[in-house]
């Protein structure tokens, strides 16, 4: 076989769930994988792994990445005894990052992206979805989607892009809230298609946010415009979100912990992924955990997420998040490798592309200095990374 | 003044809970500080920091982060359904990794440490205690003190050493813990307090530790012998071990999850520092937490730390450490950043030295890319340290 660059003496986990190879190879060419799995014959140069682990690149199916403004004053205030409303009285809330991220340009966004985005790689990311949501105008999603695309140019990283624009209603829309969702689906949808700035639309569907109603208008126009969707669904409350959202083939539904048995078997039906935000139930001390025991039981692709953002979870490591999945919510160390690989990108509609090491896919690695996979779910605040490789490439 | 170095143009917090002097500057001269305050006229050179917050060094100071082995196995055994039962019948707990240290060399503890103590250095670290207590015999315990000491050698940080030779009962005193502490009273502590290789001795009081009755036998062998003493107390049941300690003029009792009102009383009026551990309550699912409320009303110092060890507390962040303090333990972002500077020197002994940026101590610091001292503690798996200044000199 002929190959850009060849790796060898590596224990290598080719697919999660699989057995490491001890003895393993890979190899690359054009940024894909044409071969990954025992040592074999091949007389090029080739780069000596000194029998670290490797596994496939992770994947952070569910951020909000990009903003501007900093909200840790508010967790202070709150710790000092405030309320939420004393907060959202006093300008704090999702409204202040709304308001920081509309005065910044796409490259105060990117600048302020960017040590988050370093963290998220340096816990051995080479792919990460980000949503926009806090423009919440035409003119300011656009920018958070531009300012996530162009991430992909300052980083090795493959940066997959949602529109959220149903995130929140803007203070613009006070009390006409299908007006907003008009001006989503009317103006934000078209536009997005049209400059492909975004893969799928999102929506907040809660009490808090908006209605299943609101959000199938959503869907429905993200259809017609060729967008697939997928959805923040009973994170507070059950509304039926999961539902609706594998009524419309939805990549995932995302939160879940008031998912109940209709939503399992709609979601398992669909083939719909069940993303987990463990570091959004610990920030705000949840107390209602996602039915990982029923959706295990009912065969339903499970992810794991960061969801980092600035107001309920600002997580900015894949492997805690993963420590977070299997201490807070009991999934096993196979589920939570699996949900940061094939599962996934299974949540991001990449499942032909990244996910595994399988011959065809994108040579995206995690090399580590570590012993077994279990390590990466064990430790916590502690990442042993030793490189990355982003389509073929060593960073 | 003649100064060493001097650093200019930095966000400097002297002593946490005090407010941040926006134009600060710092002077060092023999690895101390002789000026920390706002910014005064100085005429040679001076390194400017671009407006970075600077802090005092953080204190790690409850670790047992000397060990072999590795025991992301049985977290994984755990998370598959094994129970500690199933677990410690196949050599797995705490004498897995007794084992595992007593095969070691120094130089094996040494390189095994390393990466984890790096980890602990990138959280911003300027100072650690490591405890004994993986090796149980008089050779095995001497051998993790000097591994730990060496440590300091290795990298530019302050080890401070505990011995914790009553840490469990060693399978060869089955039956005969007596017998042990004898071993401990007669022959550990002195060892230890000739070769000056630790400056305190620890206990684990507990029902699967040790008795209240040994631990007085233990601190009274250390005060024979010149040494302080720290208690692991109140972890999983009430055994008044804080009581105790405090009696014995302990410089901090720790975990502390049962505390009881008496307890509180005596820390308090013993002046004994109340060292928190979430990464253990955290990790092992406890739902007891310390009386924080009552602690702080008390007015007794609280430290946090990790705790890192490989069997209720893998954690290597100091940072995150603050973060569940703050998300679990409602303390607030102040009592976090005193918990890690100035009581966590109190807890270590060394409040003459360490925890403030006040003329006279180590110049210990730690600069940040970051706006607010809130933002240490709200971050979750992310370190926005810039560089480390470790007695004046930069690493
Ligand atoms: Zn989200
Ligand atoms: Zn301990």
């Amino acid at each position: 076989m002929q190959c850009d660059t060849v790796w060898t003496n590596c224990r290598l986990l080719v697919k999660a769930g699989q057995p490491v190879i001890d003895k393993g190879m890979i190899a690359a060419r054009g940024g894909h994988i044409v071969y990954a799995g025992p040592a074999a014959d091949y007389t090029g140069d080739t780069i000596d792994l000194q029998g670290r682990l490797v596994t496939p690149g992770l994947i952070d199916p569910h951020t909000h990445l990009v903003f501007a403004g900093n909200r840790a004053h508010e967790f202070k205030l709150r710790l000092d005894g405030a309320s939420y409303e004393d907060i959202a009285r006093s300008g704090g809330g999702i409204l202040s990052t709304v308001t920081s991220t509309r005065a910044a340009t796409e490259d105060d966004l990117i600048t302020a992206a960017l040590p988050r985005l370093d963290a998220l790689l340096a816990s051995g990311v080479t792919t990460v979805e980000i949503k926009s949501g806090y423009g919440l105008t035409l003119e300011d999603e656009l920018k958070m989607l531009r300012a996530a695309k162009a991430l992909a140019h300052h980083r090795k990283v493959r940066v997959v892009t949602t529109l959220l624009g149903a995130h929140a209603l803007p203070p613009e829309y006070t009390g006409r809230p299908d007006a907003y969702i008009d001006e989503v689906c009317e103006r934000m949808i078209p536009a997005v298609a049209h400059e492909n700035l975004a893969s799928a639309v999102d929506v907040f569907c809660e009490g808090i946010g908006f209605s299943p109603a609101q959000t199938e208008r959503v869907f429905m126009a993200a259809k017609a415009h060729g967008l697939t969707v997928k959805l923040h669904a009973e994170q507070l409350s059950n509304l039926h979100g999961a539902a609706l959202a594998a009524r419309y083939g939805a990549l995932s539904a995302d939160h879940l912990e008031h998912l109940d048995a209709d939503g399992i078997a709609a979601l398992r039906d669909a083939n719909t992924v069940a993303t987990v935000l463990p570091g959004a139930y610990y920030f705000m001390r949840e107390t209602i955990k996602p039915p990982i025991e029923a959706l295990r039981a009912a065969g339903v692709p499970m992810a794991i997420a960061t969801d980092c953002n600035p107001g309920t979870s600002p997580l900015t490591s894949i492997l805690l998040a993963m420590n977070m999945a299997a201490t807070l919510y009991r999934m096993t160390v196979d589920e939570c490798l699996t949900g940061v690989t094939i599962h996934a990108a299974q949540a991001l509609g990449l499942s032909h592309e990244i996910g595994t090491l399988e011959a065809g896919k994108a040579c995206d690695l995690a090399i580590w200095d570590c012993e077994q996979p279990a390590d990466l779910v064990y430790f916590m605040g502690f990442s042993p990374l030793h490189a990355r490789v982003f389509q073929g490439q060593t960073v």
